[in-house]
């Protein structure tokens, strides 16, 4: 990298600090119509149109090097930017503007003596930088929550997806400016040099949120010191418990399996204990319908001779794609082993119609995500309600599971005193009062 | 460190998970019901007496190598576990045994669909590693935050406390047992070699608190990939504004700066403005009483000819004794800029009059803690009614300043549902409801 490309992202970064400030500086309304500019803006034909053009280059490429052999089918999928996606996209804007403000928010209002008072105000955590993977929708969603959490945000997009991002980023900064304000705050990376070198900015970065396989999250953890947001591989299972219902236990696994195999909060194993023979038998049936392959152990096969035979390395894979790993287990106790030996602490899910053993299920299980009779892909920040996510987070600091826009928010204590010292309070001295308002 | 060792400490994080999880299930009262119990066993005169007998030992030990020259007296202060510390300790952990639980509260009730049932629960870390210095009070204000939080505890103390550490575990221990739970959810380490041990478990402990030097957070950021709570260096910050009055400024810049040096949270520069010249006066005069040695700008110099000149190294710097850098900033946005470039983002105060100003340093000062008209020896979880603290953390993320029993805390999404899959909602398709209940 050269010194001046160096200097030029520092002084990007910086200045992204200067005009996110000011975003977290003005009102709640101010940063909601912000919002309901940029999903404005990006229904207006001529700029949509502008957007679908570049992401019609972009997928036209990606083609290319899939004849070649070059990229996965999967990858294109993900890539393309339709009608369809640019909705769902307006749609999580207009929804986060609709959501309360995560800023100025209190949550803690202590009187700690007369005269002598404290109060714990949500703020913004800065600048944060966003890695993700090549998956063009994500720039609105990202650069929305920054907006609604009144950071200023850099990103880098997969390259693949290159003049699509530049596109949108170009009509969103437009719609800050249209709005007044600095469209600095949203700074668009160019290549992985830029991202190893924002990595570095240990003092103008305040969070990365890296989202891709386990490998590049582990190289983003190593190469800062600057903390680090998670996204990484969602190894889900679905558990089949004795008293399961068979049509939902098929729906739940075609839904978690199929819907997006590539996505992170797809199953990659499937779980059944004694009594769930039917239910078992209904998802292997579905399963096989959709042209998922199936790997199961001995017990499974028994009933299921056509399975292919599983290895001790399916369990705890994450395959990405049309696999499904399937076990026996003996009991719940052996399922919840079985999870906390092999999950990744994404997303768990058990099919029961057994209340006492949902209830365990959902009480013992260390995951950001546990559900009951529910597929493991509504585990998404837009279907939780937050409107967006900057990420799935499978850490258990900060922020778990979908990251939305109190995600991106931090805190300060602020005190107000009349020229109080703490010298004056102790045993035998002045006592803490510790009264919270409002309580 | 031997085989032996090194599976005895993996053994005892496994078995302080299986011991803290007991404490993450049972019911708040119960959790309170060993924190009181724990008070009283460091109120029991033989329990008590075992305590302050070791104590002793280490002290005197401590004042041997001081008078060698290999200790520093502050260090010999900061050992000692006297009546009223005990006092202290005793008072904290009733105050927690009284606080709401920090477990089971539901930050998000929502109702996705009819009958798809959100909940964001929070729940504990699991093992905590905590790292201190030589201070043996902080041994049961962090196994009584353990408590509170439901989590488990592997702590390891400045070896000079070794003796006390060591008693007071014991006395903990055993009023965890006399209440029926599993004295193994409270683990003491005993060297360095332990903890750089500890820092390799990944899959056993879920959060490292470092407490120290800034070069010991440091390495221990750097070995571990281990989540780090920072307890870091204090670089802290007292302003006098031109409408500061001269007591006020006197009185909070002597406590806040020899009410305890070594404090983090005691501060290491006051810069003062035009106007504030009465309030330099007087708190240079009270500083100068209470023998702290004075290092000032040619500014300063100039009207306090007899101070010591500084230098640029005594800007930004942690003196953790009775020396405090001063400077004269031209206005309040310079002061802001000398403590964006000097500060660590822990505690700033200013003393003023002027409420425009007040306002403006409390609204951009970006730290954890920020004050007006108050002594920055405040910023301390007791002091802010959390009853204790695990450290004080100088990052943004998860927890910011006195970090209490809600830092040790995190949080689930339990969805029940009732066979709903995602490929049922979307544009065309069902919609979410996303309806908070009680809301």
């Amino acid at each position: 990298m050269t010194k001046e490309r160096r200097q030029e992202i520092v002084e990007a970064a910086r200045a992204a600090r200067r005009a996110g400030w000011v975003l977290g500086q003005i009102s709640g309304p101010e940063r909601r119509q912000i919002l309901l500019a940029m999903a404005d803006a990006l229904e207006r034909p001529d700029l949509r149109a502008t957007v679908l053009r570049a992401n019609a280059i972009d997928v036209a490429l990606a083609e290319e090097a899939k004849s070649k052999g070059e990229l996965a089918q999967a990858l294109v999928d993900r890539l393309v930017l339709d009608e369809r996606k640019l909705i769902g996209v307006v749609d999580g804007l207009r929804q986060l503007a609709a959501q309360p403000d995560p800023l100025g928010r209190v949550s803690v209002d202590r009187d700690l003596d007369e005269g002598l008072h404290l109060r714990r105000v949500a703020c913004p955590l800065g600048v944060v930088a966003v890695v993700f993977e090549a998956r063009p929708d994500a720039v609105p969603q990202i650069a929305g929550l920054a907006v609604r959490s009144g950071n200023a945000v850099v990103l880098k997009g997969g390259r693949e997806a290159a003049k699509t991002n530049a596109a949108l980023v170009e009509v969103l900064r437009r719609a800050l400016a249209d709005q007044g304000f600095d469209p600095g705050a949203l700074v668009l990376l160019e290549d992985r040099a830029d991202v190893d070198m924002v990595l570095t900015l240990e003092g103008d970065i305040d969070l990365v949120v890296a989202r891709g396989s386990s490998s590049f999250v582990r190289h983003v953890q190593s190469a800062s010191r600057i903390p680090v947001l998670a996204h990484a591989e969602g190894i889900c299972h679905l558990v089949l418990h004795g008293s399961a219902q068979p049509e939902m236990a098929a729906s739940i696994a075609v839904d978690a399996k199929c819907g997006y195999p590539a996505a992170c909060n797809a199953i990659e194993t499937m779980l059944w204990m004694p009594g769930a023979e039917a239910a078992l038998d209904r998802a292997v049936e579905a399963l096989t319908e959709r042209g998922v392959e199936l790997r199961a152990d001995a017990a499974t096969r028994a009933r299921h001779p056509s399975l292919l035979p599983a290895t001790d390395a399916d369990f705890g894979h994450e395959f990405g794609a049309l696999v499904l790993a399937i076990a026996k287990v003996d009991d719940l106790a052996a399922a919840l082993a079985h999870i906390e030996r092999h999950g990744s602490g994404h997303t768990e899910s058990i099919v029961a119609d057994d209340e006492a053993a949902a209830a365990e299920f959902l009480a013992r299980v260390d995951a950001a995500c546990v559900f009951h009779n529910a597929s493991t892909r509504f585990a998404d920040g837009y279907r939780f309600g937050l409107g967006a996510e900057v990420g799935i987070s499978t850490s258990k600091l900060h922020a778990r599971g979908p990251v939305g826009a109190e995600g991106l928010v931090t805190y300060r204590w602020l005190l107000r005193g009349s020229g109080q010292v703490a010298a004056d309070y102790g045993p035998g001295k002045r006592r803490f009062r510790h009264r919270d308002r409002g309580a």
